[in-house]
């Protein structure tokens, strides 16, 4: 570890990862976001139907992040339209970075451009440049095609995978993982943001070696669907099924604790309950391995993430690497 | 006239105007360009029929033209779709211009936003912020709906209106004229680029008491249709017969003399003829008021265009204040 900046990167998806890595930057970061490639949705899903290109939404998002605060070429790139045939639904940065691949010639290319553009901190890396679709089974075996649909699944998965299976890794992912300091895996949807990054083979392994502190953050509210009823244990459980076993050194939870948090599911928005975490959790996690760290973390205004400033004061304790100057 | 730096104002549209810009800026100007708003073809006509925005492309055009030299975001304005469904066709700062129009709260807001992100010199202003459309009469007598249309008529126009007749004119373009040293009208499509702009009454009637020296640019060719067959002279005529009466001081014509250009019109694309210019013409010119200077312009390797060196050296020979340092 360096003495005064922590190389940190931050792996995941959705809107999960830009929030860490809003907390990152925060703390006086430069992070590197891990991408997952996985996304069949939306605008994403859209384009890469219609331009066979890969997925730009959670890169789109992570950049943004990353962004100077009050950018207005951020606002640009977060804009979706609402009508116009053909473009109702796309986030003009999704197109933005669809002809930034055709211009520069490649997808990874075309994020380093806009990520120039935009003039981020740290950097945006998709986990793998291949074509890659999720497939899921959940708790009744039944198999779902796609990212999308898996994440509206009804019952809760059991496990995921890519398709095709070995897709091969972005070196730039690695490169980052191997020289970290800190690597902080999710917050995020757990098996169709977080997990499909890990299923690349080189990024699982490239964590498996790498001299950084592997950090888990879990999630602080359970969506309907995807991981309905599962608990902080559960959630560990997964990672160590998917790949992880030996993995994660650090299990960040929230823990209500003395800190403002929501008493129950009662102050949840429907469909989505609290991931239970209490003495019985602590124990099954630290029996898979990683150090158990909890920490009243939920966001009171919005029970279902996490508070950036907590999150942020969590992983610096976690972390332990001052603050560098910004 | 001020002793170091002109204020230079250009007015027109389509690709004409973007042209002349870059003339200007090369010679040390910050111009204002003055753009129409009556276009209704390709992506902007599709941007204004989904979006009931007022047309973007012609403003983008000339955003680009102002941009930084080998400016990496200008390219992406100018990226043009090839594929995807709804996409394809479509400018993508067109599109940028129509999300800023959306986030701005204007079509006005989002040009100025444009100009601020791709820090261009000079500025870009609508000369309406009316909702305007072209109507044009032939030759024969025959009406023709939309600027579109007009622009690829079979034989040439006589006149040109806009629907609604009297739009408010753009106080910006007003202001601009009011305090220019110089304007310079055209080159470009003379009915459906040019004369559309002069058509706002406010506009003539800022251009008939402004100081400043105003120049009109000959196009160095005809198109097929919309001005076939029609001599340097015909041009000037159809701008006095819209208003220009007493207006142009200079018109500024291709004259092949001692210089390169074509000889003759063997040497121009297929529809296209050199716009022709000798004695008679001069003299008519003259006849309706604008002093003529004639000058070798034409580009050689692109006959239906002016070389942007030589219009430049031609322009600040009329103009005759020393070119600013840059």
């Amino acid at each position: 570890m360096t003495a005064g900046v922590c190389r940190a990167v931050a792996i995941g998806g959705g809107t999960g990862l830009p929030r860490v890595l809003r907390c990152l930057v925060s703390a006086g970061m430069e992070p590197t976001a891990i991408v997952t490639m996985a996304d069949d949705g939306g605008s994403s899903g859209e384009l890469r139907r219609t331009l066979g290109m890969l997925p730009p939404g959670d890169v789109r998002n992570c950049l943004a992040a990353l962004a100077p605060e009050g950018s207005d070429l951020a606002a640009v790139f977060q804009y979706r339209f609402e009508r116009g045939e053909g473009l109702a639904g796309h986030a003009l940065g999704n197109l933005i970075i669809a002809a930034l691949a055709e211009i520069e010639g490649g997808f990874a290319e075309a994020v380093d451009e806009a990520a120039r553009l935009l003039g981020i901190t740290g950097a945006v890396v998709p986990s793998t440049l291949a074509d890659v679709r999720l497939e899921a089974v959940d708790a009744h075996g039944q198999r779902i095609e796609g990212q999308a649909r898996a994440a509206v699944s009804e019952g809760p998965l059991a496990r995921v995978e890519l398709v095709p299976a070995a897709p091969e890794a972005n070196p730039r992912a690695l490169d980052a993982i191997a020289s970290a300091d800190f690597v902080v895996i999710g917050p995020g949807s757990l098996f169709t943001s977080v997990i499909p990054n890990l299923l690349v083979a080189g990024v699982r392994d490239a964590l498996a070696v790498t001299t950084a502190t592997v950090i888990y953050v879990c999630n602080v509210a359970n969506q309907r669907g995807e991981t309905a009823g599962m608990d902080a244990a559960d959630h560990v459980q997964a990672l160590v099924d998917h790949g992880m076993d030996g993995v994660i050194d650090v299990a960040l939870v929230h823990e209500p604790g003395a800190g403002p948090g929501p008493s129950g599911e009662a102050e949840m928005a429907p469909g989505f309950s609290p991931v239970a975490f209490g003495a019985p959790q602590r124990e099954r996690i630290a029996a898979l391995g990683p150090r158990v760290v909890g920490a009243p973390m939920v966001d009171p205004a919005d029970p279902l993430h996490h508070d950036p400033a907590a999150l942020g004061r969590a992983l610096q304790e976690v972390w332990g690497c001052p603050s560098p100057r910004r």
